[in-house]
């Protein structure tokens, strides 16, 4: 710290002279006792001064209002949300989240480090604190076409930036746990950061092995054992509350009802959309949920804050003291929780405040490459007996491997799998380098009929998926995100009923929350109408059908993928 | 981690391959979740593999018992406890205690980076983790005579050493929120790093200007709302359990009563004497008595594990969860806490085990240097009317500064202070240059009668102190100091009575903890048939009446010094 504004700051904190900013007597949330103190909050330069009693060159009256550190989303992958990021930021500013811990793994599994640059620089001029993981898992894993390659030698370029704080989710845990040479390259290039864990229902031994590696964060839990496990193995829990993952209401409803000790538990979203955000709220909602739940609101506070501070290493955030930086909600009381005011380095964000957003390289626009794909490509013989069915498990991305009989047709005398009954085609299309791999399976939970939906936006590789009930239609949906260079596609009838563009990098639009929400809403609509049941996000979902390291199984462009015993299969149909 | 290393781990811990040791059946304390988890530990080249069921080349049988993560003292004086550092950690490892956070300041003062040097030498071997922090008020004070001046220039080679943490507590708060340049770039080396603070008595503004300079400690803290506004001010606190400052008891009472969240507490011992330890423990003994004061024991391990990592981001400590360094405590049971075994780096801590220790450099055991020093030095006129005097507070390092009228008698002439009716003589006498400056003044609370005792430690200068009811064994008491080149003596009726050699910077003895003990507990009986009340240690008690940075009153070479008024005075008498 400069020793000029030290002496400032030191005389403004003691009293003598007046800083620029006094929030007065709000209960403020003491991060590190855990209570609410009643104070005026003393801010110059974006940091905090104090908490006493102060009186500012300007002064907020907060009486009676619950003034608390700004909220920290452990863990985020901007590209989820659709909108550009410096889009996403603002609204989930708003609701409270001053820090975003963020992984590009999405930007940089289709463009690599330019990708991942992407992020850094559309993150610079936000009215928030990002922080960028380095993806660890690019590709996923060894049956990902994606399109780049990160390896350890590329992700040293990172080390230097004061906004990397470590490596992203490291999902590949059988690489991990058998020690391949590759990945714990990768591990060791971070040693002494954050590695940032990936680790779904592990084995006892397989999650010690795991942490082993010196991994100290996990997401992915979506109950109450699994987290303990995970604690006890010494990692952070970040209970996760997105679109299509809705983890916290078990965690949580266990915590409670054992009277666990929370302090290494702490809250993120991982992906959800921005209608969600605008909707639900972000770090918010996972607040106010767990206080619904009977989570004592301190507690819940800390998780949100100085808990995910210290799990990051930040030891300039998630708490309201000296020398912190001046990022606040405000809310309104601590039953409803409303958030009425947010602070970022001591400025009130507003909501209709627009900033540059740097442009876009062309480069980025410029991703979905079809070459030799035709209509043929998404056949599928039925070989008789029993085969392999995807069962989509709604509020959760994991999904089941069922081995059912299902019903086939004879066209022009080949048995053909026949979409019916509740059966659906699913199939992935390779798109970065026009390749021409197409995987095509058969899946369960879906339900439309008479169309297709389509999606560029597919976890991790980010390749075509769509599902119908016709190829026609599945035809067409991915002849429109070519067109379209990405984007969310609904057909019916042989004709398009609408696409929701996302040409950055076939992952997000530029063209602002409002557009993205207006088309997004008429067509999640228009999906449910067309069989899809209500109760989850089709898109979202649709997006994890084909990540091959969440259990049981999967749909690639080389076939379908069966995880726990990492078996590809070029048809379902096991005879 | 070594992959090939690294391999075996992941294999032993998935239980298809068996680690070295295997400690069986115990209650495994788990310190993030804070919970006993019953099973085995596998460990390996002394790290945790994982915690679960299994079976190793060599296995111990503990069902039954409770096994912790080794203590951590967060912050200790190594050479407080009169024996070489060496000593101290055998004596307080076999305690539990597994890591310390040790301030060299006492051997800086008096031998600057020797000192230092000195300390981490002997610390290098040692079966516990000993890491340093720099010290950062070489002299504590500007009114300080002591034998070194430690500039941030001199700290600047010890940032590349991987034990050395951060800075040493920052005594000197004037310094800190005042601005001084000199002190600012001390600060300033250890930015990013701990700093450890020192703040006994700040009031809220001042202790806001504190904490913003980046201190994040403190260990001076003496009861419950101090304890909370530290750490409302983002500083942890470190609850200290020594041989003269005992704080735990209040602020742990203030914790037990209001269910105080206790995250950002650690314990410390600060000054403890190595016959204190023998007797009633170290860090177990603060986990021991917080318990039986009503602290859940589960909160209890966590100051004295987890939180005290946390704080000094010691990653690889302070939990027994894979990968971290296998330092254990055995416990019997959770109502008496009593110590059965203790394991560092995964090897039992044997109490026989000696290793050689290396040898004191010679310059370190040539401390002591007086000259033109006689009797007269001690004279104190009596100028009439009220003088200060120092009262020396039982159980605490404050004192009070008292306005008094105090005896006097008529030698050769001259009106001089007589002791007697509670009133002592203190001086203190410059030791490190032999500048002869020789500081008198009056105190009370000690009550000796017919002799003196004297001590050349003496916080933080380090200059002899010699406190008696008349100038003749006073005399003695310094010239007994000057043949044994420090230590601790007790004149009677112009004799010595006893000595008790420190010679290695006049602050330790290289004779062994049994030796000293021995003499240590001879002199302490003499001292309270002397007059001076049970309760208190004589020689620790006097260490402290010089240290300036402690309010109220303290005597230093160059006379009495006021601590709040930061004023120094050549004679008690105000007149």
């Amino acid at each position: 710290m400069d020793l000029g504004k030290y002496r400032f700051y030191s005389e403004a904190a003691r009293g003598l002279k007046k800083p620029e900013l006094v929030l007065k007597g709000a209960y403020v949330f003491m991060a590190h006792s855990g209570e609410f103190v009643q104070g005026d909050v003393a801010v110059a330069d974006g940091i905090v001064l104090g908490v006493g009693s102060y009186s500012g060159e300007k002064e907020i009256d907060l009486t009676g209002k619950y003034l608390c550190p700004g909220f920290i989303d452990s863990h985020l992958h901007l590209e989820s949300t659709l909108v550009t990021p410096g889009e996403l930021i603002r609204q989930a500013a708003g609701c409270g989240t001053t820090t975003f811990i963020v992984d590009p793994h999405e930007s940089a599994n289709v463009s690599g480090s330019e990708g991942i640059d992407y992020i850094l620089k559309q993150t610079e001029e936000v009215p928030a604190n990002v922080f960028v993981m380095v993806p660890s898992c690019v590709p996923a894993t060894h049956v990902d076409d994606n399109g780049c390659i990160l390896t350890a030698g590329k992700m040293k370029a990172y080390l230097d930036c004061p906004r990397i704080l470590g490596l992203g989710e490291v999902m590949d845990a059988v690489s991990v746990i058998s020690g391949s040479v590759s990945m714990h390259e990768k591990l060791a290039l971070f040693e002494g950061r954050v590695r940032d864990g990936h680790a779904p229902f592990l084995n006892s031994g397989d999650l010690a092995a795991y942490a082993l590696a010196g991994i100290s964060t996990d997401h992915e839990c979506v109950d109450y054992e699994y987290a303990m496990a995970e604690c006890r193995n010494g990692m952070y829990v970040l209970i996760r509350e997105g679109s299509a993952a809705r983890n916290l209401d078990a965690i949580i409803r266990g915590l409670v009802s054992r009277h666990t000790d929370t302090s290494f538990f702490c809250f993120c979203t991982d992906d959800k959309h921005i209608e969600e955000i605008r909707r639900e709220g972000h770090i918010n909602y996972n607040v106010k949920r767990a206080v619904q739940l009977g989570l004592p609101v301190e507690k819940a506070l800390k998780m949100a804050t100085i808990q995910a501070a210290q799990c990051y290493g930040l030891k300039h955030l998630g708490a309201v003291a000296p020398g912190y930086q001046a990022d606040f909600v405000v809310l309104d009381n601590l039953a409803d929780l409303n958030v009425l005011e947010v602070y970022h380095k001591g400025r009130l964000i507003r909501a209709d405040e627009k900033k540059e957003i740097p442009p876009c390289p062309p480069a980025l626009k410029n991703t979905v490459h079809l070459q030799h794909f035709t209509q043929d490509h998404l056949r599928l013989p039925h070989r008789g007996g029993k085969a392999h069915v995807l069962r989509m498990i709604e509020g959760q991305i994991a999904t089941e491997d069922l081995m059912e009989e299902v019903p086939c047709s004879k066209t022009e005398g080949d048995l053909l799998f026949a979409p019916g009954d509740g059966y659906l085609k699913i199939a992935a299309v390779e798109r970065h380098k026009g390749t021409g791999k197409t995987g095509v399976g058969i899946v369960k939970g879906f339900g439309i009929r008479g169309g297709a939906i389509a999606s560029s936006v597919s976890h991790d590789s980010h390749n075509l998926i769509v599902i119908g009930d016709n190829d026609r239609d599945m035809y067409l949906a991915v002849q429109e995100l070519v067109r379209s260079q990405g984007g969310y596609t609904i057909t019916e009838n042989g004709k398009v009923y609408e696409t929701l563009p996302l040409p950055v990098m076939g992952l997000m639009s530029d063209a602002g929350y409002e557009e993205v929400n207006r088309v997004l809403k008429k067509m999640i609509a228009k999906a449910h109408e067309m069989g899809i049941p209500e109760g989850f996000d089709p898109f979202i979902t649709l997006s994890f059908m084909a990540l091959p390291v969440i259990p049981e199984i999967r749909i690639t462009p080389r076939g379908v993928y069966l995880v726990k015993e990492d078996r590809l299969l070029e048809t379902p149909f096991e005879k």
